[in-house]
């Protein structure tokens, strides 16, 4: 099936667009269950198909309904269009045994072409994942919430640890299967990870999280169409019209790319 | 139902233990499903409870067998004794949105007494967490694979990466629900988070991975029954006598326990 980079490019590429749409259900917001949470999900992909090049279903969102809720993540990939790769937002991070175990869960149960996960553990937690080299495997690096000061901005060996995590990945990225997590709520960061890294970026943080489009596109797009893959929640999920949401920041990212 | 680690505590006492059992099935190793882990795991913790103060499934290996693995993981509970908690080691870490449906899954679908969580997202991440007074979060501190040496012994601000992480939960334990997972596979890096830290230890790495038993008990013992939770997996989960296992090792910790 080729390598997960590859057909999320060729996404990009035959959808003209950059954008990603997280699913992500709320059942204070969507009454009726996974089942209704899973309609809902169906319904913001007919709308928004032509849009991105990616979906991103937050496991999180999907425990939280139990069983019923595992059994709806794993029939979401039937609901994407086949040429539109789907990234289980997990950040798992465990010892290697337990990630063999992930592997078989997210991988071959729920059907990800790639994963997000957290780097606290180290390389050898991580290889498990990379060795699965037809999926992608996105490191968390500089997250887009408040704390992510306490530990990524930590002075590192000489540079911030975030920067630290961004060299990991690199050597990870032996397949050519290593993204990096680098939020839309730090442009100045992204900046620095890119100077250092060809590495494709997952962008969070646009929209509800009040992150920078136009500055995040600028930081982190390098003429390659993985490059810059723009994750967007709450804002397109929860709008009445999501197609014309999905449609506004297709138009948007693309107005700042033609100037780049 | 007062805090976890009240309950731990008195588990603890009332069994003269400090021993915890993994519960971590491998379809490797045992055929036949979901339904088959659970029934395994249902004579181990007849035979082992007794000898052990917690039982710690990880979320990982239930994941895998999908669905059926997290109706499983929700059944299990019921499996064990009341007056013993249920550790889930989930190792998550995600932004507080997100952290607040893993709260929603973890302690109110699974019925989970405590989790692991990963400190690589900050403080607002795990506050969602430690909100929740009446359950525990042991935060991944100092892990027992070889990556551990990766991010988490890098020089920060002048310490380890992992000793900034102790520092960090310390400030998180407002409610006294704060615990550190730190590896039995480095007792010397355990004596310098025990040095530093008063918040109880959650020890895996002894049996298959070769932590020192002896060595961490000395380490990480201060006199509190919740102080050194030892977690032990594969050697007792697939051994042929379980409940002959785990009291060798009760024992084992016992006569440690005497010299101290």
């Amino acid at each position: 099936m080729g390598g997960f980079f590859d057909r999320l490019r060729q996404a990009a590429r035959a959808r003209r667009t950059l954008l990603c749409v997280n699913l992500d259900p709320d059942p204070d917001r969507i009454a009726g269950g996974a089942g209704a949470a899973l309609r809902h999900c169906a319904w913001v992909i007919e709308g928004t198909a032509d849009h991105v090049c990616c979906y991103k279903p937050n496991a999180a969102f999907w425990e939280q309904y139990g069983a019923d809720g595992w059994k709806a993540l794993i029939e979401l990939r039937q609901l994407v269009p086949d040429d539109v790769p789907i990234l289980l937002d997990a950040k798992r991070g465990d010892i290697g045994s337990t990630m063999r175990a992930y592997a078989r869960a997210l991988f071959d149960v729920v059907g990800a072409d790639a994963i997000t996960v957290n780097p606290y553990l180290g390389t050898d937690a991580l290889e498990v994942l990379t060795a699965c080299t037809d999926r992608g495997v996105y490191v968390v690096c500089r997250s887009s919430n408040p704390g992510a000061r306490d530990l990524q901005h930590l002075d590192a060996g000489g540079r911030p640890l975030y920067l630290q995590v961004a060299r990991m990945a690199d050597r990870l990225n032996q397949a050519g299967n290593v993204g990096l997590v680098v939020a839309a709520t730090a442009p100045e960061d992204m900046a620095k990870v890119r100077a250092e890294s060809t590495l494709p970026f997952l962008i969070p943080g646009v929209g509800v999280q009040g992150g920078d489009l136009e500055r995040s596109v600028r930081a982190a797009w390098n003429g390659d169409e993985g490059s810059c893959l723009i994750a967007v929640g709450r804002s397109v999920l929860y709008a009445d019209d999501p197609a014309r949401e999905a449609a506004a920041l297709k138009a948007a990212i693309g107005s700042v790319l033609a100037t780049v």
